[in-house]
């Protein structure tokens, strides 16, 4: 398809999110025909049969397959990492970018071992996010230029988007952006992040509070929320599962922060996620919170809190499982086995 | 190593069963001297951290391996198939068996998408267990036999075993062995298995408290509950998993069926399933009261009740992750980012 233009104002992307593409009845409807022919009892393959209606439906192609997958990781800086609310410098996040492109981080193995492709995109490290409990972490025009990255990184020909992120302090950022879209606090939202415990984790809180307070007349809208309170690697976030959409690629996101960067789509437009899965269900308590906003129960949940896409990418498994076997098994006719009852 | 005899009495298995393997403490503490260094917030992978332990435990190496891993599926008849406990006839056995050696079955195409071999060992199904209603499933050289089938399907290189099973109405089977190793009654035990419901199901337990009643004298011994309520697959299951256990090499359980039948070993001698973890959490009710009898947590959590060994396999892909990040991820050092408080 031509390559979706990515909105140039808030108006047009609200616009766009009133108007996304429907999954395809057609490709549904034959996904659902195949599965009760195959040999197994109705049902027996649990999550794995709704997992390929899902997939036919918004690749529009049945069966659906999981051969070429990629991953696309976002690296952002953030104001409030001066803050002490990570356990780990800001200089890390420049750090792990080097070390996804020389492929020591865990992503890398996982993208191996799953035949899924990586792509690493670092947005303007060296300008992190303004410091949200003085302000907006970023202005319109940021907001849209990193939405806009997100956007790009989606191309046609692909099966499914794994999606994920680095930035030291953004656990902080994806807290605040989950306080501004469904209320509550820093003390409902905040987790240990990378480590941060006791005395920082209470300082987390208040960095998070002071962070809602400053950017208050923001809370209205889920767009403006993820503008005010998230940063450039959660905004791209959002673009790459509204450019998704628009090209039908299904989505699996990650963890918490990248889940919240999603939030905020849904928030404005009910069912802008119905694209996506969620990889895995993270450690970091605010995740399992924000899944029972969104009415989504994660593929996976093996106590994991890296983010970098790694349990979005681990998933990949699960998806790739479901299509094999639908796509291959024999039906009841073909192998002259006897039905239920029969 | 030279092949482990397999037991000529029950009273040589109770032996066997009292001076297994050990896990091996030198591997054990070279993954924990490796894990803390890997460029990621300690703790952040959570299981897959702890697979790796476990995996250079038993394997007795580290780094541990999930390359050469074989599913080893056991089908055997049952004689309370014919009391109306399925919704499949007892023909289907047979039936299946034929559609997994043409490759046709879910597990086929799972063997496949995780490069896993596979072995079907159809046990004697021309001749169903006797009815356990009226007395024991199987005598002493039946579940020796089975048992002895179960072991010689561990082969040394292993780097991992699954294991599964196919078999008409062992789900009754699984219920029974199940209240017979730890109390209740078919109520408590029996789900719907391959899809029964009402009447059906209300017959189901019926059958189960019958068994249980004919065969009171086998409820002190899990190997006796086993011989007495279990049938040919459930005992080579068992056979496998002591098997594996001789030969150092770590089992990945499937459902129900095959970790009740596992269960008896852990019965007769607590720590024998210490080289197992559980693939997937069936929704066949017993399953979750069994692994809390056992303290086990399955891998996955799939909302599948196939069989087959198709959950086991398919957790086959967490050890795979497990293992690529341990041994492939850069240490902190390596790829010069700084540590946690640096």
């Amino acid at each position: 398809m031509m390559d979706p233009l990515p909105p140039s104002s808030f108006a047009e992307l609200h616009k766009g999110l009133s108007a996304l593409p429907a999954s395809d009845e057609v490709a549904i409807a034959a996904a659902a025909v195949r599965e009760p022919q195959l040999t197994k009892p109705a049902g027996a393959l649990g999550r794995l049969e709704q997992l390929v209606v899902w997939l036919a439906g918004w690749q529009g192609r049945h069966p659906p397959r999981a051969d070429t997958v990629k991953a696309a990781v976002f690296a952002g800086n953030h104001g409030v990492a001066g803050l002490g609310v990570s356990a780990f410098p800001a200089d890390v996040t420049a750090q792990m970018v080097a070390n996804f492109q020389a492929g020591g981080a865990a992503i890398n193995q996982l993208c191996k071992a799953f035949d899924v492709t990586l792509s690493v995109e670092a947005l303007d490290l060296e300008i992190p996010t303004a410091d949200f409990t003085t302000g907006p972490a970023l202005d319109e025009a940021a907001f849209l230029a990193a939405f806009s990255r997100g956007m790009a990184s989606v191309e046609d020909g692909l099966d499914v988007l794994c999606l994920g992120e680095m930035g030291i302090a953004n656990t902080t950022a994806a807290a605040a952006v989950c306080a501004g879209l469904y209320g509550g606090g820093g003390a409902e939202w905040a987790g240990s992040g990378t480590g941060v415990t006791g005395d920082a984790l209470a300082n987390k809180v208040r960095v998070i509070d002071a962070g809602l307070v400053a950017n208050r007349s923001a809370l209205s809208n889920g767009v403006e929320v993820l503008r005010c309170l998230g940063g450039r690697e959660l905004s791209a976030i959002a673009g790459a599962v509204y450019g998704a959409r628009l090209r039908r690629v299904p989505v699996v996101l990650d963890g918490f922060v990248c889940t919240a960067a999603a939030a905020a789509l849904e928030k404005v437009h009910p069912g802008a996620l119905d694209h996506c899965v969620v990889g895995h269900i993270s450690t970091e308590p605010g995740h399992a919170l924000l899944l029972e906003y969104l009415g989504k129960t994660s593929l996976l949940n093996l106590d994991m809190r890296l983010g970098e896409a790694s349990g979005a990418v681990l998933a990949v498994a699960v998806l790739k499982a479901a299509c094999a076997c639908h796509a291959g098994m024999a039906t009841f006719a073909e192998a002259q086995v006897s039905g239920s009852g029969g």
